[in-house]
């Protein structure tokens, strides 16, 4: 596999998740902290105007704005489609500035620690994921890809990517301690791919805990599409823990409890964020899964 | 005194803050929850339109819009600014369906529990707190003036009334415990107000911990106020904890540590809020008081 020598790394794709934009901003004034040998190092706040307005978006999700056919579509001219098209023509394959690589930071309103989301299971990043396991335990490695090949995420936009998640924290704060996991985090991504390049990895024979998801679960709703139940009090926080079936799952404003329907023990992530009321999710399913 | 005959139960003031907004649409659905003997009850989604955009307000903060001399200003024209004047010419003093009460339900992102926030200390209200107290033993009482005499708060409308706040909650999402807590407190306060009105009400002689608001701390900002630094993660979710001088309060983006440097012991609130970054306010300072 050829060397990686171009890694973007950004922040504030969505405009009120701020550990990423306050971390790209320390790494700007702060070169130092991210320079490695042989390895030319980019930075990024995706979305300013989302920024300003203290939202996720100004008209569109950017996170959702990166499929090759909405790249392409001259019709697209909302705020985060053109600037889609701006940050895939110059850092995506074959752009001005081409990555090799980009790390994408967010937050979420969900107890999901630190996560990085993967979306490949070739050796490189099977053995990135090892790489990170070993030197953060409390990490999590998640592959969330549940829909078809042309992925809509900005970390879809070079050949290598991943999107870290942290939490749980609100929209629009800094946790301080999720900010210095995030910060080290991405020490250990640039690390691993310095070692990469200099040949110097040894295939681990590691096991690797990895959660795949399989699919969504929504809130239930009214026949006007309104809510009508929230995350069970047994459920909320609990993002990577064992869900059993028959297990209470939601809690309707009337107190009713609702059980998971499914046949086998499963792993929700994503628990409650506070973005995925619009989108129709209430959790994420994913199995668990040891790679060898 | 007076009997309270009219009680105004308000969600959504901020349209970002959906606990009293689902508290307000459940009451709506079934009235019998809050329905009291000799008591009128009416229910307000404060700020409809900051809800459709979910947002805390769409031009300024309807719960910073309740001075006289601003209700009193014509050329105060933005969205809020109107939303106030009709909402105080119909539940106000002298309005067209006059509350003598008013209960406006709030959340925050700071680990405040179940809070119930007063502005007087007549007998009334230290009896109502002591109500709540022996009722809602881990909920606070808060008082949390620090401005002059003229309040812009939405429960300031008429002659009684307090604010509720939830948390640590993130904005726009649903914590079914808290929720619940909500409504129970809600309930709790409909119960004394029945009763203070038959006069069934013994004067308490328990103690009542109560917490006064003296000054407020912003962030640590550069020259362009931009915030540089923290809140240390030794105080996140250590609200209502004490502080004592010399105590780590915040953590620079360079990972230095800024100390609490008052000369007693103190109880900070509001800490880390995420709707107060832009009002420059860190945390609020009160003192923990015992009133007999």
């Amino acid at each position: 596999m050829s060397k990686i020598n171009r890694v973007l790394i950004v922040g504030g794709t969505h405009g009120n998740e701020i550990t990423g934009i306050y971390l790209i901003k320390k790494f700007e004034r702060h070169p130092d902290l991210i320079q490695r040998q042989n390895l030319k190092i980019f930075t990024l706040l995706a979305n300013p105007e989302a920024y300003a307005i203290a939202k996720r978006y100004v008209d569109t999700d950017l996170n959702r704005s990166f499929r090759h056919q909405d790249l392409g579509n001259p019709h697209l001219t909302g705020y985060e489609a053109q600037r889609a098209k701006e940050i895939y023509h110059t850092f995506g394959t074959g752009g001005t500035q081409a990555a090799d690589f980009v790390i994408d930071l967010h937050s979420t309103t969900a107890n999901m620690g630190l996560t990085i989301i993967l979306d490949h299971k070739e050796p490189f990043y099977l053995q990135l994921a090892i790489y990170l396991q070993n030197r953060h335990p409390h990490g999590k490695i998640l592959y969330s890809r549940i829909e078809g090949p042309d992925r809509p995420h900005l970390d879809s936009i070079c050949e290598f990517g991943c999107t870290i998640e942290v939490g749980a924290v609100a929209q629009g704060i800094l946790d301080a301690t999720l900010f210095q996991q995030t910060e080290k985090l991405v020490q250990t991504i640039l690390d691993y791919i310095e070692t990469h390049n200099q040949e110097a990895l040894q295939n681990s024979k590691d096991t690797l805990t990895i959660y795949q998801a399989t699919h969504i679960i929504d809130y239930p709703r009214n026949e006007s599409g309104e809510i009508r139940a929230m995350v069970h009090p047994q459920l909320q926080f609990k993002d990577y823990q064992a869900l059993n079936p028959g297990d209470a799952i939601f809690l309707t404003f009337e107190d009713e409890e609702i059980f998971y329907e499914g046949n086998s023990i499963v792993y929700p992530v994503f628990i409650n964020e506070a973005a995925y009321y619009e989108k129709g999710i209430a959790m994420c399913i994913t199995q668990k899964e040891e790679v060898f």
